[in-house]
């Protein structure tokens, strides 16, 4: 049944109306916990590469600036996996992972005035405090108090974790650590959104979806009818494709070495696909050819260096300009001539897509509520919060984009 | 005598009337040429390094989009020095170097139709055909048909040299050759200005003035207030100084290896003055400590790697923006650590200062005329063309800018 006839007033669905009954129950029967220790369940990572455990945990109540939430979905994305894998860092165990989610706010600590229990919300891997050099310019989203930090598995208020199982300290992960029924998250890390967007397709843009959707939208902005290059097809590069879709891009190339990539990749956009394993030249001379000089714009979501060389020497000269937005690896070293740079090419990397998250990730909800942004079809995969090893597998074996983990089963 | 006291109209001073004078004089007295061999004094480049020699040429009249112009003052820069050493390039020899001039039309080629003998015209070294995509596109000037090319001493249209002694041919130096007292150029290389600006002053916006100051206000584009670094302080350098100067910047650091350098840049809006030799750390480090962070902007106009590397290693991470304007050697490699770019710096190049020759030059003597950009303080010497040596002499030894070179003892 549908109110969508009504001619009185805002078009509403029985959904609209059970999400705000949702959130109305969830602001009354969430506040006895107030204060109180919270014992839930949690997936806590032991130790690298080992199947993450369902473990009954304690919640400490949020201190100073600190929001405490309910996570209703999480989802799995490729840093979790990175870092559940411990290659190349630091190891930090034991740890609850997770960063992508949408949850209900259950408390606030001291100090917190923008949220209140009830609140729907995303947490974010990097924060905005609203005070620093980073948060006053429009151009910076690397906010110097709240900037990611993976080798912190504690609140920065105290230094110490929230999490505990008898007694034994548990370390967070990114400040969110979402794959627990509840979650305590600097306020400066929390996105207050429209109760009425539904959690657990919203909750993909706490991290990857955005990352890859900003870094064309806001950082490579390609004009309508422009050809842009995305490298890597995996959730940040099909969030980036979707950018260049939507900003009307008349030819988007997606490079893969994974071909079976390409038939998922034409729903965000991508009209051609190019192979790097089926050339033996570099693959920027292959694109190069491809558009008579270069593409406009592209994007590098792989995180190796020769794509992001090849990102850089595929654009074209003139007006040519390459994103770097895949992380590299510590001794990774980008190399080129510069009179590639010369010829007027722009090299730029992004972080979380030049998103300031709490000032700008309303409005990419938004944009989902309007149909403006397609979430859906990132969302290849469901599984149970029981089941939640099995989002690793599939992420494993390359299988889908986004498995969606439902905390309630 | 001036008459800027007369209230009727606009405010000339007889230099003016002057000028107007001998640009109507200018058109009569060419006219009988027109389509004749003009036999004129030019200064030859014989060979590598050796000294120019003045010679009688005969300079053929221009062909289909060409047009003949006498150059009334040229000035030397270091890229004519560079081609004339011939270091690290294809000699070729004899040639006609200079490419900074201005000068009078005196006869046009069939299909020109937007200049007529007696224009007041600067040559520049790079063109605008205002019809493929580079000139098309907003953001770039890197014409398709008329870019820079160092290698071809002939003009476009046949392949051959309008410059000849005794029916040898003599080369042509990037499509301007303003070492001679008349010289022919392609249509799309000339820039039609203001008759009363005064040539012996905005010559030097041919080159490396524009490039400058272009790669500050139209690539960079500091911000009221900010903090710009400017790495090479000479002419090129200085101009971008002054781009920066004029953009409000509240701080500008010179870096250069000769301290005396400061003093002179301080007149351009140099206010702290860094020496790499003064430090054992990379000079990135000292600039980034300097500005807490880093600078706004960055500006390399050496061309040496090691400063592009410095010049955008030292800007804010979250928005600082590096621009390479200097040359780099044909087996330069630029290396950072990408995360480098991760964290939103942006490295970009320029040519020209992005400037489109044709469509944007004149609105730059325009800033000169309105006082907007100061131009004497970059002409330190001045020869008369039979002692055009001096000048290589004294940019050998890096004494002073600019050195203009008067065509009429």
């Amino acid at each position: 049944m549908a109110l969508c006839h009504c001619r009185l007033g805002p078009v509403w669905h029985w959904q609209d109306l059970w999400q705000v009954f949702k959130w109305k129950e969830g602001r009354e029967e969430m506040s006895s916990t107030v204060a109180q220790v919270i014992r839930c369940k949690a997936a806590v990572a032991w130790e690298a590469g080992k199947p993450l455990v369902i473990e009954e945990v304690e919640v400490a109540p949020p201190q100073k600036m600190e929001v405490r939430m309910k996570i209703l979905f999480t989802s799995l994305c490729h840093t979790d996996v990175w870092f559940w894998e411990a290659k190349g860092q630091n190891p930090l165990f034991p740890r609850i992972l997770g960063h992508e989610a949408g949850g209900i706010v259950e408390s606030v600590g001291e100090g917190v005035m923008e949220l209140a229990p009830g609140d729907h919300v995303l947490p974010v891997f990097t924060g905005e405090c609203k005070e620093c050099a980073h948060c006053k310019s429009e151009e910076s989203n690397m906010c110097d108090l709240l900037r990611i930090n993976t080798d912190r598995g504690v609140m920065i208020h105290d230094g110490k974790s929230r999490f505990s199982i008898n007694g034994k300290p548990i370390y967070h992960f990114v400040g969110t650590s979402t794959f627990s029924e509840y979650t305590v998250v600097h306020v400066g890390c929390v996105v207050k959104i429209n109760p009425l967007a539904p959690l657990d397709k919203v909750c993909v843009l706490s991290c990857g979806i955005s990352t890859g959707f900003g870094a064309t939208v806001n950082v490579a902005k390609p004009t309508k009818g422009s050809t842009v290059a995305v490298f890597g097809l995996g959730a940040v590069g099909l969030a980036a494709a979707e950018g260049a879709r939507v900003s009307g891009a008349s030819r988007i190339i997606g490079v893969d070495l994974h071909p079976n990539k390409f038939q998922l990749a034409k729903q965000f956009g991508v009209t051609e696909f190019v192979n790097p394993k089926d050339y033996t030249k570099p693959i920027q001379e292959v694109i190069v050819e491809m558009t008579q000089g270069g593409v406009d714009r592209s994007i590098e979501c792989t995180g190796h260096t020769d794509c992001m060389i090849s990102a850089f020497e595929c654009v074209h000269d003139g007006w040519g300009v390459a994103v770097i937005v895949g992380v590299p690896s510590k001794d990774a070293v980008f190399k080129t001539h510069p009179i590639n740079f010369l010829n007027e090419r722009t090299l730029k990397g992004t972080f979380f897509g030049n998103y300031k998250p709490r000032s700008d990730i309303p409005a990419v909800v938004e944009k989902y509520m309007n149909k403006e942004l397609e979430l859906e079809k990132f969302i290849t995969h469901q599984v149970p919060f029981s089941e939640i090893n099995k989002a690793f597998d599939y992420m494993l074996k390359g299988e889908g984009i986004r498995c969606i983990i439902r905390m309630e089963d």
